[in-house]
């Protein structure tokens, strides 16, 4: 095969071969094939797009470009749950101790925050102790004795996605179907699963910004799992506005042991429930998306949840006391507060801006190298279609870095819209796709 | 500016300014940009294509990558042709010493051929001794002795068009029209002309197929030429056969002395004549291009043509003994009758494959580094429309190359399409676009 005959290919639109995209993927990761001919695929992928059968194949040529873990040892199902990211999306902390209490098996392998959202592994870090970088059998026999593991993804998992991804980087081919579900997905079958719950958000704070899109998106990502014989649900959800009121990743785990211990955050809860019973669903132990939810409610009535949540953290190396006395963690240097200049109904929150705000006080990174400080971030109380008064707290802001707190004050006012009249609060639950 | 933004817009189909044109030129060609993001924007580019603006802001910045000859010092009208290329053109050789005996200097800077297409530095050093490497003060006195040069590009002449070139060619990114032309406009820009006749081909043998992509790349060609004031004249020229009967450096030589002594080639003299009469036109030694095309055609007869020929062959150190006696030029070691195998009208000829046949037998290269046999080539009997009878010759083939004779036989013989009935010949002037 000839590498520039299969850039032409796909440049003219025409299908390629599952063998000839596997010979491109694998070539380029092993060295064979140079960045600058890939780039030039990867730009012609980008707006020639992929068939279903395309997509399928170049996600099978990334998940064997490493190792597939096996999970065959461990009895019941396994099921996990990928979120497109956004803004205050700490889902992933309170529904895998919620599904892991039912009674399924959560793999749950997750990556770090880039831009305006935030990571599920920077959130886990911000515990005290806390290690993801688990070994495969530290990752086995900790889903053996919880049920669950929160891990980071080690060099040997899909190799060629961390190659892909660096170039797609710098060569503007990033916000790409297929190449997003490829690197999705491969990392996903990668981990041993079953059945997967995809939680794919539109809005201001998502990297979809139209519900169109994230429905082609999702129904990328379900074919391509299909492809695989993996039971799998998309959910579209709202991201137009933080999802509960804690952004920053101490901050988030906070919000997340208070819901395991029965606050009740609607927004955050409406969406995690779903996604929670939807996965209780695929692994069999309930009879629909309903049911599962209801199950997933009585895990944190019945302190399941939260128990099984301090069972993992203390298996992964956490230090559970601060779980249970969150008052202990280290304070943020700075405080600043963000009060309501004028009366309104919240019409609009730019959430990109409030992503950005929260990752300038030091809870996120512009770029990989950036360091992360864990205690920073916003808590954002408004909800779009609230009525706020003059001189209401609109948020608060917690940072190390005093010069960072005029930037993200303005961020946070600007983004913020307000009307006279009522304003009807987004829809949480946008579809279910299956 | 940022590389990244840069290829994002253009990835999106927006217009780049001439400053962000100039930005991406000059620094991959500083080695500033690297490969892998320049092939994503020459990607981008291929498929969203420029608009006229930016066509021409992307030539002055490979311009403006090196020199530019200034021929001020020269006294009259400089102009040059540019063809894109063709199976048995060599239009160049003929018209070169005519518009330069009819008065109008030709400053040529010549190209190699690649593929099924000869390139006239080929053709030029198949006479024993040409040389084309000439020096910057050379190129001017030649052109101040005789009114014309024959030369090869130096390094200091648009290098931004190799480093561009040499990607393309790897990143399957040769056949864009803004690419195309601001890698021909650039290099005729730097030459110092004041006007420009480009003979656009079409057909089976030429890059441009079909006769709406040619009128497109005319049209831009021109336009480009039209932003540097520059005058300019396009004709779309027929390439579904070869051009005149002779195929191959040496055989065109041949070819083009006999042309240049009086022998009437109907096909190769009828594209002669109009663009050496476009071009006599455009430098002023003519009222309109007909004028011109009967100036050309005196020129053949006082025999001012084939003297101006010897003379710039001699000052560019070429054999012209050889010119004056061509039966001196070393023979092929083999040669190979192909004869009609049945009865017909000629309905068309594939000439891309007798472009490759060609090749095969030694007259051209696949890479850049194949070496070239100046004696192999073709000589190619009918023309479309000719009636033939089962026995005559079709072809004769020239090479040094046994084992290649077989392969090229085939090729011809299959290039060939019979009817039974009359077929209309091609029109040779296509279009003529200002």
């Amino acid at each position: 095969m000839n590498t520039v005959e299969l850039i032409k290919k796909k440049r003219e639109k025409k299908q390629l071969t599952v063998e000839e995209i596997k010979f491109l993927v694998n070539n380029y990761t092993k060295g064979k094939i140079p960045e600058y001919q890939f780039s030039a695929f990867l730009m012609a992928t980008f707006l020639n797009g992929m068939t279903v059968e395309e997509t399928a194949a170049l996600t099978e040529a990334m998940l064997y470009s490493g190792i597939i873990i096996n999970l065959d040892s461990i009895p019941g199902a396994k099921v996990d749950k990928h979120s497109t990211g956004g803004v205050g999306d700490k889902t992933s902390l309170i529904l895998a101790p919620i599904v892991a209490a039912a009674g399924v098996n959560v793999p749950m392998i997750s990556g770090r925050g880039l831009g305006h959202t935030g990571g599920t592994l920077d959130k886990l870090e911000a515990i005290t102790g806390f290690r993801t970088d688990v070994t495969l059998s530290q990752y086995k026999s900790i889903i053996k004795k919880s049920g669950m593991v929160l891990a980071s993804q080690t060099k040997n998992i899909v190799p060629a996605d961390k190659l892909m991804y660096a170039l797609r980087d710098v060569t503007a081919t990033v916000e790409s179907i297929p190449l997003i579900t490829g690197s999705i997905m491969s990392k996903k079958l990668a981990e041993g699963i079953d059945g997967l719950v995809l939680d794919i958000k539109t809005g201001s704070g998502a990297f979809m910004k139209e519900l169109k899109d994230a429905k082609i998106l999702a129904n990328s990502l379900i074919n391509t799992a299909k492809a695989f014989d993996k039971k799998v649900i998309g959910i579209i959800t709202d991201m137009n506005q933080p999802l509960g009121n804690y952004i920053g990743n101490w901050l988030e785990v906070v919000e997340s042991v208070e819901a395991l211990q029965g606050k009740d955050i609607p927004d955050l809860m409406t969406v995690t429930h779903k996604l929670a019973g939807a996965m209780i669903y695929l692994g069999g132990k309930a009879s629909s998306i309903d049911e599962g939810v209801e199950v997933s409610k009585e895990m944190i009535k019945n302190g399941k949840a939260f128990d099984k949540l301090l069972q993992v953290v203390k298996l992964q190396k956490g230090e559970i006391s601060i779980l249970k006395d969150l008052s202990k963690y280290p304070k943020s240097k700075f405080t600043e507060q963000i009060i309501a200049s004028k009366s309104g109904y919240l019409g609009a929150v730019d959430n990109y801006e409030v992503g950005m705000a929260a990752l300038q006080l030091g809870a996120g990174r512009l770029t990989k190298d950036d360091i992360i400080e864990p205690k920073a971030g916003i808590i954002f109380n408004p909800k779009i279609g609230d009525k706020i008064k003059k001189g209401d707290l609109i948020a608060t802001l917690f940072t190390d870095n005093k010069k960072a707190i005029d930037s993200a004050k303005s961020r946070i006012e600007n983004s913020l819209s307000y009307s006279k009249t009522t304003v009807k609060k987004p829809k949480l639950i946008k579809s279910v796709l299956t």
